[in-house]
Parts: structure tokens; sequence; C-alpha cells
């Protein structure tokens, strides 16, 4: 029982007893900057302003009327155009225009994301889907903001399944037009940022139909309205007020007979000619329409960064009040009330949040450097993009969810306080709610990640079949996942449960790192098990077999999502020179590291990767050590994301608490030293005489 | 590997295959009805009229005024005054009272929380705090809402800790006064209900102080405004936006020397007489805190009860449009899309949703009980209160809390249709979020709830030595936690993970039973076995060996509260008689307790309760066995919650999306009817010939 009494008297440690400062603030804020600090800053220094300040209550027109003129304002300041080609007037520079882009979250997220409509997607088409004609033709009024306009993908019908959609684009060889119809209600285009009030053009997405024949989905650009008005054939609907995001104008469209010049077709990957004759750089049908909605892939990828972005800001202001705020006398002494965030509990819903706000940092950076080399040509192979297709389809789901849980518990954790809107978290709900479904579905996305891991793991075996398999799922001699994007799955797994007693041996890196990279490898493998005789079924017997693994499926590619994180932020670490930053990080690290092992552990027992006794040890030690160890740093972990006042905004982060804490003691302090303080009735019944006696 | 294909089949067999209709929904919705039927129907009546529904988006101002203009509405249909004397007009109903007033949150949650503010808390207060004089001098023009009140409880700096508020009553012997003060700003009262706007008087919570004593928290009538003008020496401020629930004028109030007749002490538990003496019923000024605390107890049974209907109505709707919304075509097959609910992983994310809010229901109905028990003189002792209490601070933080991540999960599953605030979620996320806070914040309960079952288990033990507790926790011989309230934890924990292979062994209701209620019991003993040298140590060591195991408390209240609510659902299940509805429900009580198990498998793992092959096969049992035999009946088990169109009110859950989706593929089966199809580019590649050839 001796054990006891040392947890507690280190976790006493750990409270407020002045701690030394390991943290230098101002050098992490710079790793966590990282490559494209310049234009983070920019960004950051035009958040300052009030013109770029969410206000809260708006009215939903007022709020639209106050995000389309900060948009205007973006331009006038250069903050919107760095993407584009230097020609035009741009920088091409694809990293630096996401950094910069995905703080704007930070003003307001439908400033954020209405800037992504126009410029990341309705922009990015145009540049990345069309080619020199449509570029010189269409993107300067785009860059400018002169033609707002809609990205008009997505119908009431089909969200995910793009292929799907119901809209056609038939060619015309008489008038060299094609011709836009929209054939039922289900085929309406839906949730289109700029469609129910300022967009004047469109990018559509429409099968493309030449003499006949579909040749799948292609984008064409297609005015809509002049001013108000919408063109002959175009009518459309406001979607009307959603959960958050009311400054932006999402609406609906469809489309009778609408004719358009045949170059307005965005024929980079498919053309069709003055003689009507359809051709394309891709012979397949399928990998032309993945290659194109593939280079719309920056929408992940700043969804990514933006979810950041507000978890850092949700964490700050929850750990400021955290550590000014007191409630409770501590047990048995007569003094002062307790700080909330020297509660264990408080610890716990706090801390490990910060610590996968730091990988999710960290792994955005990856993704964005993967990012900028494929946009820049940098390194823009096939697989590149497939690579990067990939990790942002696995760090999206991961980052958007995990923001919302942060933001909720954050608001949780300040109580009625965090429930006023002045003090931001409720609507950092309510606006990044949606980031879990446009620009992918996180369950669809997950999916793909899986089927990815799968193919990855069936070329690894020449031979796939039912021997090898087993051979596989028994050694787990992992191979690469893949080459490049995939994190490599190298070590052979240590048998982690058969010996250690404590936690000792699975406290390094190595440890967490095989534990993370087995669950991943020994569940894809599992799965290909079950799958593997799916190409000999009939086709409705594999897809129920396929679906009676489909949560598994999902369930493997979360944890190659929480492998990445913490391998960019170990990749990271390793970097860090700074022993203070360098040693309370490895505790970070480590906590976020224990905190996803904890979270499988049944996984880990049920396959004999950790003992009874290791796996509860976990437990302890992130109790009893990491928490005490981090929570001294925890404000100095947060002044790293450099947030000036203005971007933070919250009365409970400015220190009204405690200056209200302090004078509510200086109260009470006097009235004890002056002797005014009335006796407790308690005190009284003991014989204790009145203070005033 | 013949499993594998079992599990298969089985999954595609419960999809959309047909299936006998087990479920009369009729007749199980009035077991979920229950003993209070009349006052949820005549609620339910009520709201089905427009003038009781929310209008999103109006401005704060709008939406104050018109919920207040519901309130009248309410009082004028008798809907609101069932727990006040027949004296007075009421009926002395407390549970119908309850169940009808929670059933207000179908039309706006600000409706629901503000008729409990006036009556609940407002009005509750002077009825259980106050004696004959009080009733009958205030309470016919709280009842009529001739004066709308505040409950004035809460201060800035004090939330939870409500025996720490600041607020001050000094009684004043010359006058025959009592004299409220505010000394320091912390002390201001904060986030009131009724305190920007209505409120005509407040019941204020301060300390009362008789010549120099301070007797403690106790209740005081003080009128606050006339019209809209403060009385003298009161202040306050307006809260402001919120994160939802903006039809009810939350604010600040602080008083400066407002004075008070003597005779507005609501003066049950606590008088001060005409000479200036106080006297009290209950001698210990602790205990007679906690009794005036605990007449409060209605705002966490109705907010339990509130939940559970906000639960019911976003999975009515999210499982109606996952019944008709269909999305990416079945692998492999050239036929129509799939339904979302037949796929795997959307049954994962609702079904057991389901499944809990019917836990929920049963849950409550025992609670409302309990309550009715209590308050209606029926079973009123100390220990009824003292049950009473720790049951509903058990269920609340349960429920609450489902009740937020099922309308997250609910919006998700109905992907861009679900952030439409016209479909209901996002709306209800942003209002019941706080209930996870008031009326007692969740984690704050949670501990009360583990320091009874700590006391609890302590009383037990005659000598709670370190041998006692150590030969109970080996022995996991488990004893009642409680007599009444609580639920008894009788039989002996068998050892399941010792011999069987399969599921067979744990899939019993015993089996579950017994799995649920050794974890409370063995966490339970553990922490006690922590603790159990705290008497003897230094105060602020004793405290911080209790931080350190305060997390583990808290997780221990938690699973106490999953066991009663596993409780509930099987004793409700042993009174059903419908065999269909016998079955389903035993299904979907499985289905709870195999995901509470699941979900701590970990636990049980670690502990030696499940071996490993037993501790995987539970969740194969859920995904191969629980999951498709429920599917056919999801729906069922909502039209069980009887919710009418005007309750629902969500445009996706009007079969709007199953008339889109089949007219999208009548035109599709049309067009390949009359060969007017496009033939798709692949076939062609192929060498099919076009179908219009």
């Amino acid at each position: 029982m001796t054990d006891t009494i040392e947890r507690a008297t280190t976790a006493g440690a750990g409270s407020s007893a002045s701690s030394e400062q390991l943290v230098d603030s101002a050098a992490l804020a710079e790793v966590l900057f990282a490559r494209w600090a310049d234009a983070r800053k920019h960004s950051r220094e035009l958040l300052k302003r009030e013109e770029f300040h969410q206000i809260p209550g708006l009215g939903m027109a007022e709020h639209r009327a106050r995000v389309l003129g900060q948009l205007r304002r973006l331009v006038e300041e250069g903050a919107v155009h760095r993407a584009f080609p230097k020609g035009l007037g741009g920088e091409e520079d694809p990293g630096g225009n996401i950094a910069g882009f995905e703080e704007l979250v930070i003003g307001d997220p439908s400033m954020q994301i209405k800037t992504g409509v126009q410029w990341g997607l309705f922009g990015a088409a145009v540049l990345h889907l069309g080619t020199q004609r449509a570029h010189e033709q269409f993107l300067p009024s785009i860059m400018s903001l002169a033609i707002p306009g809609v990205f008009a993908m997505t119908e009431t019908g089909h969200g995910s399944d793009v292929a799907g959609i119901g809209t056609t684009a038939t060619f015309d060889p008489g008038s060299d037009e094609f011709v836009i119809d929209t054939p039922f209600r289900a085929a309406w285009k839906d949730y289109l940022g700029n469609a129910a009030d300022d967009g004047q053009a469109a990018v559509v997405f429409a099968q493309l139909i030449v003499d006949g024949v579909n040749h799948g989905v292609h984008a064409f650009y297609v005015p809509i309205r002049d001013g108000k008005h919408f063109l002959p054939g175009v009518g459309g609907e406001d979607d009307g007020l959603k959960g958050g995001l009311n400054g932006i104008d999402n609406g609906r469209l469809h489309f009778t007979g609408v004719r358009i010049p045949r170059t307005n077709l965005l024929n980079r990957y498919g053309d069709v000619d003055e003689n009507g004759v359809y051709s394309s750089p891709i012979a397949s049908p399928g990998r032309r329409f993945f290659t194109m909605v593939g280079t719309l892939v920056q929408g992940r990828v700043s969804l990514d960064g933006a979810s950041t972005v507000a978890s850092k800001l949700a964490l700050t202001i929850a750990i400021r009040y955290a550590s000014e705020r007191r409630q409770f006398a501590a047990a048995g002494g007569g003094g002062d009330e307790v700080v909330l965030l020297d509660y264990q509990r408080h610890q716990r819903r706090l801390l490990p949040r910060l610590a996968t706000t730091y990988a999710m940092s960290f792994a955005h950076e990856q993704l964005l450097e993967k990012f900028h080399a494929v946009f820049s040509g940098e390194h823009d192979s096939d697989e590149d993009r497939q690579d990067l297709e990939t990790l942002a389809a696995s760090l999206k789901p991961f980052s958007t969810w995990s923001a919302l849980e942060t933001i909720q518990e954050a608001r949780e954790a300040c109580g009625g306080a965090g429930f006023l809107t002045e003090n931001r978290f409720t609507q950092l709900h309510a606006d990044l709610d949606i980031y879990t479904t446009f620009e992918g579905d996180n369950n669809i996305l997950l999916q793909l990640v899986a089927k990815r891991l799968l193919t990855d793991y069936g070329r690894r075996l020449v031979k796939p079949d039912a021997a090898a398999i087993a051979a596989y799922a028994s050694q787990q001699a992992g191979q690469a996942v893949s080459r490049s994007g995939l994190r490599a799955l190298g070590q052979r797994i240590a048998d982690f449960g058969s010996t250690a007693r404590s936690v000792g041996n699975v406290r390094g890196a190595d440890a967490q790192r095989q534990l993370l990279t087995d669950r991943v490898e020994t569940m894809i493998a599992a799965i290909a098990g079950n799958l593997k005789n799916a190409g000999s079924l009939p086709a409705s017997d594999a897809a129920a077999l396929f679906n009676a693994n489909q949560n598994e499926l999902i369930e493997a590619a979360y944890a190659h999502a929480e492998l990445l994180e913490w391998e960019a932020f170990s990749d990271r670490l390793a970097t860090i020179e700074h022993p203070g930053n360098k040693q309370v990080l490895t505790w970070l690290r480590d906590l976020f590291g224990f905190t996803l092992i904890e979270k499988h552990l049944a996984w880990y027992l049920i396959n004999g990767r950790l003992s009874a006794t290791r796996a509860s040890a976990i437990t302890d030690y992130i109790d009893d050590r990491l928490l005490p160890r981090l929570r001294p740093h925890a404000l100095a972990l947060t002044d790293a994301f450099q947030f000036a006042p203005e971007h933070l905004r919250a009365p409970i982060a400015t220190g009204a608490e405690r200056e209200r804490q302090d004078e509510a003691r200086a109260y009470y302090a006097a009235q004890r030293a002056n002797g005014t303080a009335a006796v407790e009735e308690k005190a009284l019944a003991k014989g204790v005489a009145p203070a005033s006696s």
C-alpha cells in the first residue's frame, strides 16, 4: 500500500506547487508556426482587426453581408491569392496559401469557409480542372471576387457518392454547346456556398454525354446569375438557416436546358473538340474521375488545419480559465479554494486533448508539406497524389472529430461561463460541426483509407492465399503499408505482454510506436482474411461480406490515422533542441501515445500484446506521472499557440476571473483581520466564541 | 472460415429483406408513456399547435417574448400547476407535473426550461422551503405568472459550490428586516433565468447572519423589479447571447442593502422569530443545508426526462431518414443504391443509441416514481430522500451526456441535411448542451454519488480495516450498495473468464447483470482501499490522496449509473407480455448491456472477469447477431415514441426523401425501358453498343 501513498504524493506535488518553468513558449511557437510561419502571421495580424471578427447573434442576412465584405477586404489585403499563377498576380505557393487561409477560422469560421468556397473550390476547380484558356478567361474575376462563384458538385440525392450524380451536360453539335439539365428533384445541386445570394457563376459537375455516350462526371463553367437574378433555365432555393456557418449563403441550384459554349468545359482531363469528338489523357473512366476529384484535395487539407487552429483556441481559453478559477475548499483545510486545473479530473479532461492538439498541429504540417510538394510540382507523381489523398482522408476525420470533442469538453469544463456565446466555445462547436461531413464525410473517407490499406496489404502478399495471410497474421512481421504517404510499419512487434510487470518496458517511444503500428497491421490482416473469398462469391454475397466487416474496416482506418498523428508528433519532437521544450513535449507525446493505447486497451489484451498488469499500469502512469508532470506547464503550452487577446476575445480568458477571485479572497481576509467576520454556527456549537467578541 | 461466411449471411439477412413485424408499436407506446401517460399526452396534444413551436433564427428579443407568451398560454391550458397545493388550484401530483413538463422540450427547450425556472425552481422553492404563510402570500401570483420570478442561487464565483456563496442576509432587529448584500463581484448571482427582463421577484439564497453568527445558506423572497425597473438597491446585467436556450432571459443580479420583511425568509428549515432568535428543526448546519438543497431535486429529475424525450426525437428523425435514404450502389450489382440503415456502420452508429434511449426512458420512469413517492408524502423518510437524490444525481449525468452524443451522432448520420436547422438536430444540441452543467454539473454530481457509494460500502464493513477490505475485494461477494434507491448488488460473481469459449455463457441477463454489478463493486472496493488511510493523514495529504483517486471515483459512479439504467430496462422488460415486443426489447436490452460491457472490456480483461476469447465474442455478437436482428424493427421501435408530424417538424422525416429517391429510380428505369439512357464509356470500351442503337 506504500504505492498508493507514493501516487498521492506525486499527484499532490504536481498541483499548485510552483514548478520550474521548462517551456520556452516563444521558441515553441516557431516550431508550431513551422514552414509557412509568414503566411500564418500575416493572417493573424489581419485577424486582430475588429472588421474580421464574428458578431454572434447577427441575423443571417447581416451575417452573410458582413462575411462577403470581409472577403473583399481579404482581396485588398492580398491574403487569398497565394495559390494562383504568378502571371495572374498569384504566388504559386500552394502550401502558404492553405496555411494563411486556415487561420481565418480565428476570425469567423464562416469567413474561412466562404473564402474556401470562392478560391479553394470554385477558383481551384478552374485552376486544376481547366487549362490555359479557362485560366485566362475566368480566373482574374474569380481572384478579384468580381464573380463570386459556386462549386456545384453535391446533389440532394448524392452527397458523398459524386460518381452517381444525376445532372447531365449533353453536347449539342449543332450549336457547339453543352446543355445542362437537372433530370429530377434529387439531382438538384445542394448545400452550395454562394448559391443562395452571391454566386454569379458556378463550376457545375455533370455527366458529360456526347452522342449517346456518358463519359462520366466532368466540370463546366456555367454563368448562373446576372446580379440578383437567375439567368434563364437556372433556378434555386436558399438552404436557409443552418446549425452554424450562417455567414455563408448556402443554397440549391437546378438547370433546365441551360446552354454554355463548348469551351466552358474545364478540359484538362477530358475534352470535346470542334468536331464533337471526346478525348482524354486518361483512358480509364474510373481513374479519370478519381484524378479530377483528387485535384480538389485542398478542401480536406485546410479543414484539417482549421480544426487544429480551433482546438488550440478552445484549449487556450479553457486552460486559462482553469488556471484561475477556484472552486471548493480543499478537504480538511480552512484555506483557499482549489484552482480547477489542480483537480485530477480536470487534468484528465483537458491535458490529453492538449496533447492531441499538438499531434494534430505536427501532423497537419506534414500534410501541408506533402500537399505543397504535389501542387508546386516538386514531387507530383501519381503515387504522390495517391499518398496525399490517403493522408488527407486519414487526418481530416481525426482532426475534425477531435476538434468537436475538444471544443465540447472545453465548453463543459468552463461550466455556465462556457455556455455564454462571448466565450467562443458554443459558436465554434456550431460552426465546426459540419467539418465532419463536408469535403468528404468522415466515415466514408475512412472507408476509402481502409480500402487503400487493404490494397497495399494485398500487394505485399504476392500470392494472397489463406496460408500466406495466416502466416502473416500470426507473425505480425510488418512491412511498409505504403512507401511514402503512409507510415512505414517496420519493426517486428515485441511481445510486450509476456514478461514485464511494470510500465517500464512500454514507456519508450519505440514501444508506443510498435503497439500502435501492430494494431493497424493486425486489424488489416484480419479483415483481409475475412474478405479473402469475396472475389469468388456472387456479387450480393460479396457485398454482404464486405458490409459485415464495415465497422471493423473503419476502425482500422481510424487506428491508422492515430498512428500517423503519433508518428508526426514523434518526428517533430526529434528535431527539437531546446532541452526544456524537448522534455515537456516528450511527456506530452507520451500522454498522447498512452491515451491512445489506453483507449484500445481491450484490443491489446485480447490480442495478447499487453499483460493485465502492464495494461493497468498504463492508466496509473497517465494519472500518477504524466498529468502531474504536465500540469505546471499547461499554460505555457497554450501560450505557445500565440493567440493575441483580439484572437481569443473570451472574457473568461482575460484574467477577469483571477481578479474576481482575488477580490473575494481579500474581502474575507480583511474580515478575519478586523474581526467583522460572522462566526459559523457550527463553530459556535462547539463553543468557539464569535469573532466579534 | 465458415464462421466468416455465416456472419456475412446473417448480416445480409438482416438488411433490406422484409422481415416479420414483431413489434406492436401502439402497445409499446403505452409501456413508454407509463404511469403519467395522461399528463404526457396532454402536453403532446398542446405541442401540436404552432404557437408552441420554436422558430429557429428568431432574434433573441423576439424569442424571449415568444417564450414568455407560451408560458402564459400554458397557464391558461392548465399545464403547469399539477404540483401545487389543491387549496391553491393545484393537483398535488408531483410525478404528473414533471411528466407533463419534460415533454415541453419537443416544442422548444427554452419553453421547457423557462417553465422550469418559474414553477420548478422559483415556485418550488417557495413551496418546499416556505411554509403556509409564504404559500398563501406568494404562490398564487407565481402560479398565475403575475409575478415571473428568479431562482437566485448560483453566483459568478460559485457555481456548483452553493455552500460557499458570498451573498449575505443580515438580520436587523431594529427594523425586523433582513438586509441583503452582495459583498464583491464574484458574489453576483449569475446565469439566472428571468433575471435579465421578466423577473419581478427572486428567491435569493444567502448566508443568514443573526447577531454575528452565520447560520448558513437560506432562501429569501425578494422583490426585485417594478415592471421594467429594478427596485432600489437591486442591480443586474443581461447574460446576453448563449449557445442555446435564447428564449430565456438569463442575467445577473446584485444587492446593496436591500431590505425585506423578516417574514420573507422561507422558514421551513430555519426561522428567525420576532425576538431575533434563530431556530431550526435540523440541528446540524450541514444536514440542514443538504436538506434544503435536496428539496430542489426536481430540476435534475426533469432534465433526465427531457433529455430522454429529446433523444427519442433525434433518433426518430435519423432512423426515418436512414430507412429511406439510398447511397452508393451495392458492390458488384447493377441494382439500386443501398438504404443507409442497411450499412453495418450506420447500424452501429444508431441502434446502440436507440437501446440506450429505451434504457433512459425506463430508468427515468423509476426515478419519477421515486420522486412522486417522496413529494406526495407516500414514502418520505430521510432515507427515501437520500436515495432519490442519489438516483437523480446518477441518472442526470448519464442521460444529459447521452442525449448530446445521440443528437450529434444523429446529426452526422444525416449528413448535410442534418446540418440544416429545419431538421432539428443542431438546435436540439445547442439547447441541450447546458443540461450537462446546470442543476448540478455532471462531474460534480457523479463525485457526490461516488462518495455515497463509498459511505455505503464503509457501513457494510463494521471494521473497515485493511484485512476486511482486502477480503471483500478479493471475494467480490456483493451486498446491497443501498437498500432502496440504489440497486442491490446481490449475487456472488461467477468467474466468466475461466471456462467458456463462446459468448454463450455471458449472453443471459443474469450474466450481464453480474458483470455490470461486479464492476461497480470492485471499483468502489479498490478506491476504498486506496483511501483507507486518509483519516490518519494531515489534511493536505488527505486531500491529495483523494484527488489522486478523483478520476477513478467519477468513473465508478458512472459505472453505477450504467448499472441503474440497465436494471431499469430489465425490470420493465420483465413486465412486458406481448411476445413480439418482449422478443425485440430483449434483443435491445442485450444490445444495451453488451455495448456497456464492450465499452469497458479492458476492465473485464484486466480484472480477470472475461477471457480474451469471450471478450472478442462480445463484439462479434453485437455485429453479427444483435444489429441484424434489430435492424428490421428499428422504425417500429421509433414509432413507439409516438411523435406526430407536428412534433418532429423535420422535412427529412416526412417521406420526402423516399419520394425523391423513387422519382430518380423511376427516371432511370424509364430511360432504360425506352432506350434513351446514355451508354457508359466504360461499357462502350468493352464493345457494348449504345442503348439507343
